[in-house]
């Protein structure tokens, strides 16, 4: 049986949302969870819950990382935190994946740390999905674990989305593209120019470079770029989201007629906000540490928690790491060969 | 009387659009307008006006640079395009500035190679409106003007960027912000640490870092980054606008009700496109060159070609360029005694 060890402490909603999606995930997917954290406020939570039968079971961690605690400070002065007593359950074969929906940057770096990276990875890289206008996902890698990334880098992140992608979204062959400023190979800037260079030598279903209007259009799988750029990327994408909503609610509070308008259409308005709702794709997998760490969105509800609990399962059983090393290293024999003739 | 080189041949709806812009601004602004382009093609569209009294010319230009022409290329091979035109009557000084809604990167290359540089300038960029929810444009410079670029390249942007929202959007001393992926001063790239101890020592109203999910907040009015990261976020958020528009589009047509709400919210959404309508911002100036370039979008209607001609006179009256030179060359002085002390 798949374990997962689920930070019960990390999330807006914490430990509620985390509990319910953990409740929800062990009966519908048959794995086990180990909530981590503060053991009465899990336990009083759990209560709240029937739960008979399910496997789930409480690991008491004292104490808690905030949204106000930088990544090394959370990393080197909470060594009890949630977060650090769930990475540790994988370190130790105790759990098989680990989940949080806590401080981005913080869970990032105790597990880099507390895992390690595969031996074929410099750097692990965060992979994030965005919807689509054709309805399946694009995965953009890495949206925030690197800055200055080099390219030998983002041919790394783009094998890493790539089997991530074939893994959890059922694609033979991904279509890989590189993120940049204009379709042209020459066009982007030092990096994308030589990793352009690298990546159509990769044994990938590499398609060339996309433009930022592109990611939404749903014709690659899998975009790769510097983590600096994918932060902003995904950054700019939930400002614009907020200010959509804001705006058009704004729009239909203004006169009876619009309100009418608005009431009528909210079945429409109701599919529209699930269609950008991060919640159903099951957060992002940190890849390339030696181990399967799944990152939810700070706001997860419990279907957010309970799918990022159903990927890092999945993540695990498909041996995802074993795949990464495994082509990595077949990448670079590619390579070598093609060099050497 | 302020003379304006407006390139009638760029953007997808020229001459049509460009003329009808052109008549507008006559009549509304009091600018000359030079109707630049194949003079049959422009004297026919003209002819569609009545433009009785309005100082409306057209200078002939044989050429026309298409959405397929390289920028290096187009400045090459097209020397008596519409664009090389225009720009040559601001550099002999018989137009005080030069509109084109064509494609972008021939644009900024001829603009830039034609007109040259500042003296105080490295590198021209260019500036860009975005919509904010407190109603109130922000602007982010560079959106693509420049890859790699260096700290002291974003300390020049960052003065053109202010002065450009202080002579256009009127705000007497506006917010500067360095578009980064943390709001600490250590969060972010090697460029953007290097570029924020800079700007805080610049005589600028420097707020510091900002990130993505800020851009349409709009509790900032200058956003600082380097060309690929900008036009990444403005590519991005033009795609998420289509996908926004699809999608809901998709969502209120699925049946009757959601129908006939959609039709009673129409003027809702009639606003909040508006409140998205890049064509009332007057498009973005391509700042640093040695005169006035304001580049349209592509899909320029009559109404965003006659709002880029007022921002165009706007910046050529209020001397943008001589008002860059003096704080550039101050801000050199001002660096250089700090450093001293």
């Amino acid at each position: 049986m798949t374990t997962i060890a689920l930070d019960a402490m990390g999330g807006d909603h914490a430990p509620e949302a985390e509990v319910a999606g953990a409740v929800l995930a062990a009966r519908q997917f048959g794995v086990r969870v180990l909530l981590v954290g503060q053991q009465q406020a899990v336990k009083e939570e759990l209560a709240q819950h029937s739960a008979g039968g399910l496997q789930l079971e409480i690991v008491h961690a004292p104490e808690v990382i905030t949204m106000r605690d930088s990544p090394l400070q959370a990393y080197k002065r909470k060594k009890s935190s949630s977060v650090h007593v769930a990475a540790k359950l994988v370190r130790d074969g105790q759990a098989d994946a680990f989940v949080s929906a806590g401080n981005t940057g913080a869970v990032m770096a105790v597990s880099h740390l507390t895992l390690g990276t595969l031996s074929a990875v410099d750097r692990p890289a965060l992979a994030a999905p965005f919807p689509t206008t054709k309805g399946k996902v694009s995965v953009m890698i890495d949206v925030g674990a690197n800055v200055d990334s080099k390219p030998v880098h983002l041919e790394q992140f783009a094998v890493m989305g790539e089997i991530y992608y074939r893994v959890i979204f059922g694609t033979r062959r991904p279509r890989v593209a590189l993120l940049s400023i204009g379709e042209e190979e020459m066009k982007g800037n030092e990096l994308t120019r030589e990793a352009h260079n690298r990546l159509k030598k990769m044994p990938l279903n590499f398609v060339g470079n996309v433009e930022g209007r592109d990611v939404f259009a749903g014709d690659v799988d899998v975009i790769v770029c510097d983590g600096f750029i994918g932060n902003v990327a995904l950054k700019i994408s939930e400002g614009l989201v907020e200010y959509f909503t804001q705006t058009l609610r704004t729009a239909l509070n203004k006169d009876l007629r619009t309100k009418m308008g608005a009431l009528l259409s909210r079945p429409a308005f109701k599919g529209f906000k699930e269609n950008l709702d991060y919640s159903e794709y099951g957060g992002a997998p940190l890849l390339g540490v030696r181990g399967v760490t799944v990152i939810g969105h700070g706001r997860s509800n419990a279907n957010a928690v309970k799918n990022a609990v159903r990927v890092a399962a999945e993540l695990a059983r498909a041996r995802v790491n074993e795949k990464i090393e495994a082509e990595l290293a077949g990448s670079v024999a590619a390579l070598r060969q093609t060099v050497a003739h």
